[in-house]
């Protein structure tokens, strides 16, 4: 195999701009792929009615809106995962990994989603996928940090992410749903959909 | 997480036809990749048949049937998709979340179509689907309004897309489809056929 | 929707090389996701031994036989695919539904893979894989003459071609195991391979 | 069909950088589109518990283990593709075959994944895994030798390659694995945790 598949970039000789660009296109490249089949998958995941009426359709109507929250969980990723490399410079050992490490807590949404969709009501799956979540945004983190870190200093990442209110709730969200979805599985729903709609919502202050 | 993804391109002082080359670049990668899947799960989802006779294979056509619909339906939608990124010029955080509202509709499609290839004579599956390819419909719609309002004034999607008869009559049509489907599922296929057939058929005025 | 989905490059005023690039860009990367997931189902397809012991892995070899077979065969389709594009200097209307008339057939090919796997002594589907193999073999042959056509005269893809024997010789193959398949498939499978093959084996004369 | 499949590279006279490049990107992007199709789909296969209990999740907790292995597995492949590739220059016949030659054994491992988890205290499982990553093994050290054949003399792959200590011992201890998996299938285990842990640990001369 290769041996140094642990950062031969880093000290690579090449323009920086120019060898940045078709760096980072590739992990975009695969990183929108294993999104793209998450989405898709967990649509899979759906299954359609055992009988052909309303009725049997109704009956498959949690597992719909589990759905639309995980769609837009996994669009809310893919969205912060497009901004976030286009604001990278380098692609290090280090940043695969780490990018490798989210979309491992990414591919476990589609199994949760079903899991939910089947069993609502209880609290194992709503916790579980508060977990998950939160998994998820703490890979978020260490990928910038990652980032940050391939590109040295006065890193574009680094100025973007500022203070970052939005990522530091999101992450208070998941925890607290983690927990208090033991005491309903509802409180946790309400925190998803919570977070979903604080990201959904467009900032007014940064697009002008 | 990345606090600027609701739109930090629309601040961006970067010369603007390079930046939307790669911009539109990885949302049709990412668009690209969810059609091929949908496309692919779809014919899946058709599933060999019980037995290994000829006979076995008959009672699959209507499902195969209605995976041609669908295969057509995502065809025309990859197609108008292509040529609407084409002429784009930004990509804002509203145009990506429209992107993904339409990537929304259509993901549901195969589903819907294992559901008709299982009940075909029933009216519930053809309504839904006529609700979903409606929702579709006017989630492009709405795509295409949240690209020309990205690219300012003087848009050339604007002009490009003129008066649009054929989408109003798919919208028309997909519509009626979803009433008349409680009358009798076969109104409703004969409908998606033909707006499967009035974008197949080439447009002589457009392509000289 | 987009009202000239149906060839507007044709009269497009911008420069032909630089755009064709990027029109054969995305026609290429939605049928690699396409042949990418086309393969990958096919190997879900082939699904766990129930048992954990090799009796029951055996029990998977002509599955496993199968899967094989038609691995190489989208592999075949990916690379003459590969090549076509890149000789492939514009892309109409006409090109991208040939090019989704090809995919339409290739995406048949797993559900077939996992029926002969269950009943690969049966003659129904050995002769429905041959018909399927002689759809897409037709469906590339039209492709080609759609590109060829949009190309306008002195098409590289037309040089490229020339008499095109294998091709020939691969159609004829499929058509005669459709046929044969019902004496035995054991025939229709020889052919199949045959055909494999023929591909696999360098062409000694192209190459230098 | 297209006649010359089997490398009109070899004898092309345009600029051999700018070709390059676009060779090697439609290879990546079909490989990216694999890769990343196996590994949600290996997600898939770890299947939603029947229940809805934290009794119910702790029974998929091995497919869970043996899921992340896999996934670790991939994750080694796609990041050692990517170096092979940045450094490779020519795209033939021979390269794309023995590329699709390594897709083809990583394309077995959602399906083995998923036998594991079932059963993981038998041998044949854990055998049966240990033979595939030994044939993936073997197929990324036939296509770096194809690589370095197309590209000629000096080849950049071949420098980068050098004594390749990891991939060599990956290969003695995927083989150990196989024979050993006989005598218990935790032994197994072991040896394919610890080349993961081999490749996940930075290099530290290369990456200085």
């Amino acid at each position: 195999m290769f041996p140094d598949a642990n950062g031969p970039e880093s000290h690579s000789g090449s323009p920086a701009e120019t060898q940045a660009e078709s760096e980072t296109g590739r992990l975009e490249a695969f990183s929108d792929g294993v999104l793209a089949v998450i989405i898709t998958i967990m649509a899979f995941e759906l299954r359609a009615p055992v009988g052909g009426s309303f009725t049997d359709l109704r009956g498959r109507l949690p597992a719909l809106l589990v759905y639309i929250l995980s769609f837009v969980f996994i669009g809310i990723y893919w969205n912060n995962h497009h901004h976030l490399l286009r604001a990278a410079r380098r692609v290090t050992g280090g940043v695969m990994w780490a990018n490798l490490h989210l979309l491992f807590w990414l591919s476990l949404i589609p199994v949760l989603t079903g899991w939910i969709g089947e069993h609502y009501r209880d609290s194992a799956p709503a916790a579980t996928y508060g977990l998950v979540c939160l998994g998820a945004a703490v890979a978020f983190v260490i990928l910038t940090r990652a980032i940050i870190r391939a590109d040295g200093g006065s890193s574009p990442v680094a100025a973007a992410i500022g203070r970052d209110y939005k990522g530091r709730a999101s992450l208070l969200a998941y925890a607290a749903a983690t927990g208090l979805a033991f005491a309903s599985p509802w409180i946790a729903y309400v925190l998803f959909a919570s977070v979903a709609a604080l990201w959904l919502v467009p900032d007014r202050r940064l697009s002008r």
